[in-house]
């Protein structure tokens, strides 16, 4: 059933039902699939970018959808009620235009903007590294001056999109301090490993990138030399509600699926949400299905109103990944055995939730920064 | 510190700011004696209403402030932060109004309404009985047909404010069902049990009421004879806001209170707040706060809106007291063993958040509420 | 490192070395594969009958190990650190003997059980059907009497070891109830569904079974008929505390492995183990794994001292299997991005945790179970 | 109804049914009244002492009952369970007890001792101060040595017993360290501070103590000079199962309460504990009882074979006080409105739960134990 939403205007009920049919033809069509053998969607990117649902929060002048963040995220949290994998694919392709959009000057925004919101190229974050995921500053990967750019070397890790992405928002070591660069998604020097093999999330890659002594030219620098890690953290405040509004449409995806099975499952004579038991249960996770939703648009409504919400969208985050996990699992629980296989898709909800409290910050450097604007 | 409000107009704004005064004045400069002492706040109340504040959501035609519940909410939140059985009190009279205004009938509207709104009248809410608590259709309070009349006779049990309001909102049984009545404070045959010795919320007196054989003109029967049960239900949606409302103006008192000690206090060499350990703690119970916060004002939305929000109430209420109870309880343990004395106010709150997991529908009702909803 | 565990005897010492150098040679060396794979270790049974391992608690008269269920227990949790599917079908095996041991006459008992204590045979426990899985009396497997015997004809579900073991404890329908059978795993007319594709415990199948019309002789029956429902519940209750020490054996699996990793991954400057937010997180897992290990043995004993331990199994399978389902998914969480990939054991805990909390009686079943004793 | 006990002697179990007579006879007739009026229940631990009940886990040669900590803990826990303020006091009894057995010289067993164990003296421990709670090591108090002692000046906090106790055991710095003396409870110099106003365990005082140049002879310290954290710790590993004991005991109380009344309270035609939503909750509270008690006993019992314990102890501590004040709250919520008022007991249980998370090293503070011994 549709989540019953609150939408700002007219325009954002009409936007989000367009959402909801292109992603039933688009991805709820074609999940199980891919998802099963782990193969990528050739071209479904560029479809999702066609309909315009690659750059809805972004200005218009530079192609985006000028959506609030509030509509935007909840685009999200459809697509990821039929595909996790796409869904968060998304949020990091926002992610990865948000540095250049924030703090790009005039002639990179003009020269790349319009292509990467136009929908056609697909963007990818390239921030951790084998030895640095929650500790950014620990990173080591270099950008050595150079005539007319830098030399890029080392490893990077845990990259979205990895080896697909037209474009990567790359963090690497100048002498100055990090900095950020807008690098393309193919260059000499520039290899990907082999998309690991994770739990969940299969339909989109995930990969190493290593940098050995590729160059990138001087205009690729977005930001000051050495602000590249003030840029990341303020990247990834916005990108933590992509990843509370991804996690909440996957809880929801698998309350409808559990609300669904226990109205037909019968069991001691009755359908099982009649149970009591079974149907606190349910309650327990509609609640949280809720209340999740409820806390990353208060997050999102701070940012479109221009206030300060950074210790709200760690909440957001923290609060909806550890109600996705919890609902998810429950839901496995209310199909019983059934769940338990990929006879339904309740275990893939599962696999799914696991690495949304781990990723764009685990759940332990959300806690650090509510702490630390306590 | 203040919590940085989102509020939708300068008038909301200036409102929540003459609420702090008022209740900075008012309430926390006299909850501590009261609530030792066990005493009752004479003229509080009236103070209240003539300040506006007991009746902010009712319409001005009535004398009411025609404010939105998302913010008449937040002004019944900062009232729990000073003193949650005060805000109790006045969700209570709000929901006392609520049958009159929505089921009543424009004479008796005009007759009592603007008393009732003015701020000179406190109101009763009674519904429970002695063995109905959740189950409000097993009430057996009769109220019998007479000459121009009902004779009500029966025990009613847990009205907030018993003995003290200057009206009751009754729900008897009639022989055509259960059937609601105004009630005035005062009348014959009725007589009021000694306060109930509580685990807090001692400010205001919680109390049985014995009616032998008293008498209401036929004028006090609100809304259709036998349609008590529905307007009891309809005014416990709001009713539930209106304590969801309350318990996050307490978690938010107990946030606060515990930051500040653990910025003070110092172990190992350090603030009690740069342990990770307790840090990690304390962005635990800001996530509960916040998150409660946006249920609630999600579910005051969708009232405003005029959308169904039955649903969303349950659960702001379920969400909300559950995260007072456990966000009061951590309180106290940031305070350690201080936190077990009266020489700080979180054993203060922890014992008021646990009657809010309990009345106004057990958390229970709630969860049988959301799974019929499913 | 191993678990330091209180044993009742230096017999009962010398075996759990024993089993923890087989379990390190037989499982550990071998899991990765068959479980990455989905693959039969053929012969693996074979080898731990032929150490004993398949009959710890029977009696010694009949073949068996004759050691009480407290040491049985750990035997089964030193299994199930390695590799959880094959512990879950020794445990499972057990289950299978328990009616012709309990309930067998003489002559069955002498018939067969030598061959299944003596580690030859493997057995399987068929109770479930598509449509009655937590509700045992609904089944409708239908034993008709027959000359000589009884004809079987209904389909079975969720059969650990289906189509691999050499009998099967079979519950069906007979004109007087639900009876149990000593089946064997090749008849006329028996037919196995493909294994289930389940999210773990790929190593030992799961299937359905068809019976279409296949014979069993009289003396297959066990116990009376009709008996079935009632051998079917006390085998439950041995079967609980099967499932309890498991696990926790997968929880010890997981805890270690997280430690063993926090210990060794630097963040921030130094060891994450040092980090206080993540150190309570270990302690908390430690404290859930050492409370599962208590809970199971304490029913366990009360089983060995022939004392009533229905509520304690059911409360030793709900708070372990609880337990490992929190203390894996905390361990995927403690390795962060490389928890998530089948790089580390600890993503395959998490998803073989999550059947545990739903097979031989869910945890909402014995929440059940434990009420109906208060 | 009485907790069906594993025990592990005949003379055990003859022990507890003594402990419950007593305990049914000298605790249970007496609590509300002095819990309600907050009075010291004079001549009862002369009672309890009489009965052999302050000194049962230590050795016969000095006056003790010789029994194993699995049986005291067990004694304790069925005091808990009628008056926790009494148990609680009876534990920290045989911690101050601890050092001076542990580390006395002979001289010093034998002049102290017998009365000590005899049950005529009652102790206290006395090592917190007001800013040195969890941080033992920041002790201020000193002790300084003179002419044949020490002069001791500064203040402890927190002492339960204080100023009723016979003896404590207090802990002062010396100019070696932190030591340990047996002090008198009267002494010139020492007096103690008003009662702290707590939110249960009313029935005894907890104080703090001025030191004010107090003369205590040199035989008084015990242990070596300097050696006094060490003392401390070692006593913290049996105290903190004493601690576990009571808050299981505590939470069985509160367990029993609840299911007695679910039992003969109805709503919707039947009695709630039939209702699968309050069943639950009772099964999770009997799980959460059963499985602290497992908990203290597993470590108990390594104890008493004299292997380290030290991780096992901070985690039953952990567990079974988590567990008390799960158990508790929700007790109440059973009872519904009745819980929240002294008309039943189990509002007093969840304010004495609350200290137990605190005392004796709060929770967080366990943690810390256990993470080092991962």
């Amino acid at each position: 059933m549709a989540v019953d939403r609150l939408l700002p205007t007219e325009e954002a009920r009409d936007l989000l039902d367009l959402v909801r049919d292109v992603a039933d033809k688009e991805l709820a069509s074609r999940v199980d699939e891919h998802e099963r053998n782990e193969t990528y969607p050739e071209g479904l990117f560029r479809t999702l970018g066609a309909a315009g649902l690659l750059s809805l929060p972004q200005p218009e002048e530079y192609g985006g959808g000028g959506q609030p963040y509030e509509v935007y995220l909840q685009m999200l949290e459809e697509l990821a009620q039929r595909w996790a994998a796409v869904a968060v694919a998304v949020s990091v392709h926002t992610l990865s235009c948000f540095p250049l959009l924030e703090f790009g000057t005039p002639e990179q925004r003009e020269r790349w903007l319009p292509d990467m919101l136009g929908g056609d190229l697909v963007g990818g974050y390239s921030l951790s590294e084998p030895q640095a995921g929650s500790d950014a500053a620990a990173l080591t990967c270099k950008a050595t001056p150079a005539e007319g750019g830098y030399r890029i070397s080392g490893s990077k890790a845990w990259i979205t999109h990895g080896g697909r992405a037209d474009f990567y928002t790359l963090f690497a070591r100048t002498p100055t301090g990090v900095s950020c660069f807008h690098a393309p998604g193919a260059v000499d020097g520039l290899t990907f490993g082999r998309p690991e093999e994770k739990m969940g999330l299969h339909g989109v890659p995930t990969t190493a990138a290593h940098w050995d002594d590729a160059f990138l030219e001087t205009d690729r620098l977005v930001g000051a030399d050495g602000q590249g890690l003030r840029i990341a953290f303020a990247a990834l405040d916005s990108g933590r509600l992509g990843i509370a509004a991804c996690a909440t449409g996957l809880a929801q995806a698998a309350l409808d699926a559990a609300v669904n099975y226990a109205k037909e499952r019968t069991a001691f004579g009755r359908k099982i949400i009649l149970h009591q038991g079974l149907g606190f249960l349910l309650a327990d996770m509609a609640a949280a299905v809720e209340s999740a939703r409820a806390t990353y648009l208060d997050a999102a409504r701070r940012r479109d109103a221009g206030v300060e919400y950074s210790r709200q969208a760690s909440i957001a985050k923290l609060v909806a990944t550890d109600a996705a996990m919890k609902v998810t699992t429950d839901a496995v629980q209310v199909f019983g055995g059934y769940g338990y296989t990929r006879e339904f898709p309740v275990e893939r909800f599962m696999r799914e939730a696991k690495v949304m409290q781990i990723f764009e910050g685990t759940n332990q450097i959300q806690r650090l920064v509510i702490a630390r604007h306590l």
